[in-house]
């Protein structure tokens, strides 16, 4: 059991509320508008499945995570713009909640342990509001309405009795609270590197593990023991990825519909993308090897491939570098290394015009990473995603800054929906080696994922996994990691 | 690892439409209606974690899970009253979802593997339905439309693009189909079988692991990963109750507001509250002991009386006993250990009638388990609830019939939020031994938690677990389970 779990620093939400108040204050004064008003959010509702009451396991939604850190289903948090104060409103809970479902702290506890000015409850949201506001008129309430890039959903504005009576500010928000996530704060880079070790850990343990004739769903289980059981992280940042053989060029396998549930087969490589969240920061880790702990030499190839690329992006990363340069810089060192392999022919120049790149990794580098696994902010206001193969799929396409947490995530793959097409059509065929392609059918895919921090002079990668092949190999057989020094 | 998985019997299902399909074409008769329309469901669809793109693991609708057994988001299908024909509708997925998802497997795939009839697409609902109709005006569709007695939700009817060319009847399946899950078949009694096993088992390697100085969530990490790992159990019935000490007497603790999060002390008594789901049918078990491995007498009391309870009942269940007497019988059980034990006083028929056990037990004495754990059908057409305190909570009043599965769960607790009150009312003040009460202030509670099977002349109990004191006392101390006899 391990000891040394971060405290659950209210503080880090206490500095994420001054972060959002200073930069929304300031934008309100660049654009001369009154410095009064409220944010107010609504926090999340437990969900029960279906018509039953089968209750999910709730966990709070990421932006009032973010400000307040509750973990309680059913709470309101306004902030004063003018004082700075914050207020959390918690709901009346009925009696027999006592009975059923725990004691009934009172408003005090919450106020303490959040680290909130005042807490009242939800049904007074109105009155508490119209109390606090110090000037004339109707109260303006800054609420959170503006959409997520990576679903195309719209986040929810804050509802309650008597909202009628304030104005709203739909717009001002959004990308304020947004922009204040993408540059991670000292506190939360120590939460989302707690979760990189815990989950860095239950890799390797995954990895000493593997046997040929396992479910891939152990290796899953296995994973999500160790994370809970030795770092107490009861959510996973995302269905976990236990992907082998062929399964592993399917990008997002792992889900209802194809879960998990191959046999391990000797000269399978497997693709592990799996990271646990811890007080809502996450991590987002992918491994690959082969299933027996010996690279072939085709696994060598498109292992070395995407190494290559992955370490080539992290040298390369620091502050004003652009995101799209860094999906094209993995792109080519992959399509470089594969025409040494002799899977492809001809200029590397060609094939990166004719988007060949994305006929083997076609999906983006890398997404920005925190209280969501795809974490907004990836496309500021006026910015429009690319639409070439490959680059429209990009999570971000931004210029790098100090403070972002960033995965880098090359892949190689072999995807008949997509190797097929371009086998024929004239513009790509003419790179591919048909027999080296049809060699390599079945083979799945490798993805190496590591979850980086911009630092003000380069970058710094949070994970610390095995990843060359000789570590890897070592590691399957025993030895320890981190590896000791002789 | 444990290869003996039930297969995953499509008959079952095949087996339940076979079984709605007699009822329903039965009450058509007897209510001189025709024998013709659809049955039409709709199946669920994932969700994503309100504004993101992060997806939520995918579980399927329960009553389209007992008709149709399918594990993939986005179907509907229909059984032909007049044929019995069935009709799976898959959704027409794009193209890319072979890049992403997973191989895109052709419509005859679903019709072989979920045994059905036909697979169409199900942007063609209208038109098949219409081609199979054949009856000359508006097909009439039998929707599912109904009240969950536990959560008071109603089930959403199936809702497509060209509903408005068919006549619905909304009233007519849901209670027969719900009926038809109340009475388990060999399948389905074999899936909760294997899901009790396999929690059985898991239950047991809690116990043993349980140390003095472990946090509550390191007993949930075991019991999920044994389950999974052992098990193939990806989901649980319902989010682990891992309480100890004082958090005994929260009935559902464990929730996002209440995580299992509690230091396990010296002196502690465990309430350990887990059960797997395999193939959609769960289990639903409890286990309480003293996580030091030693009884105290104070803790003999308490589990001997819920012991009792367990016992007395299951000795008595069999067809045609009516389940609130069964209720009442583990009450009086408990109330008379409870009197020999001078924790309280007087003539336990008074007790009764002043509802006194409702103070030691709220809850109800069981519910039927399946596909949920809280299975519907606890209230017929016209039974109402009761009112008194303890009985209001019960989650049916049926009489028993063979097949039916409902779990024994009596407990007793020592919960300040009924025991203040009780001390304080006149009517039941007298009963109670207030130094013996307050000598179990903090005690917790006892719950002993077994799932049921109702047989043609009794029943059997499913659950596998340590209940006698010296079995738990031997298991902790690293004695085989079962237990081996000499």
């Amino acid at each position: 059991m391990r000891d040394e779990h971060p405290k659950l620093w209210m503080e880090l939400h206490v500095k994420n509320r001054e972060k959002l108040l200073t930069s929304l204050r300031q934008h309100l004064s660049d654009s001369s508008r009154s410095l009064h008003g409220f944010v107010l959010l609504q926090g999340g509702e437990e969900q029960t499945r279906y018509d039953t009451d089968h209750l999910e396991l709730f966990r709070q939604e990421s932006y009032f995570a973010y400000l307040f850190g509750v973990i309680e289903p059913g709470f309101y948090a306004a902030i004063d713009v003018a004082t700075g104060n914050s207020i959390l409103f918690a709901p009346r809970l009925p009696s027999e909640y006592a009975v059923w479902l725990g004691e009934i702290k009172p408003l005090s506890y919450f106020k303490e342990h959040y680290m909130v000015t005042t807490c009242c409850f939800s049904d007074e949201i109105e009155s508490v509001l119209q109390q606090h506001y110090q000037c004339s008129g109707k109260p303006l309430l800054f609420l959170l309405h503006g959409l997520n890039t990576d679903s195309d959903n719209y986040s929810k504005p804050a509802q309650f009795q008597g909202i009628d009576k304030f104005d709203k500010d739909l717009t001002t928000l959004h990308p304020i609270l947004t922009e204040c996530r993408v540059i991670k704060s000292e506190l939360e880079i120590a939460l989302i590197q707690y979760a990189n070790d815990i989950s860095s850990e239950a890799h390797v343990e995954v990895m000493r593990k593997t046997k040929v004739g396992m479910k891939e769903y152990q290796l899953e289980s296995i994973f999500l023991h160790h994370t809970y059981m030795y770092g107490g992280c009861r959510h996973c940042s995302y269905t976990c990825i236990c992907a082998t053989g062929d399964n592993s060029a399917v990008l997002h396998y792992g889900h209802a519909a194809a879960p998990n549930d191959k046999i391990l087969e000797d000269g399978d490589m497997a693709l592990f993308d799996m990271g646990a969240e811890y007080h809502f920061y996450g991590s987002d880790i992918t491994c690959s090897f082969p299933v027996n702990g010996k690279f072939t030499s085709d696994q060598s190839l498109i292992y070395s491939a995407v190494l290559d690329a992955h370490n080539a992006v992290i040298s390369a990363m620091k502050p004003g570098i652009n995101w799209v340069d860094m999906h094209i810089l993995a792109e080519k060192v992959i399509l470089e290394s594969l025409k040494r392999g002799h899977v492809i022919l001809g200029d590397v120049d060609d094939m990166m015009a004719s988007r060949l790149g994305a006929a083997f990794m076609p999906h983006g580098l890398g997404h920005f990473l925190g209280i969501d696994t795809h974490d907004p902010g990836g496309y500021l206001k006026g910015l429009e995603r690319r639409k070439e193969p490959g680059l429209k799929s990009l999570r971000t396409i931004r210029d790098l800054r100090e403070g972002m947490v960033i995965t880098v995530e090359p892949g190689c793959y072999f995807i008949d929906a997509l190797l097929l097409p371009a086998m024929n059509s004239p513009e790509t065929s003419k790179f591919l080696n048909q027999e080296a392609i049809n060699r390599f059918k079945g083979f799945g895919g490798v993805r190496i994922e590591s979850d980086v921090l911009v630092t003000a002079t380069g970058c710094y990668n949070m994970t610390k996994c095995p990843r060359e092949m000789r570590e890897i190999e070592a590691v399957m057989a025993g030895a320890p990691w981190p590896a000791q020094k002789i």
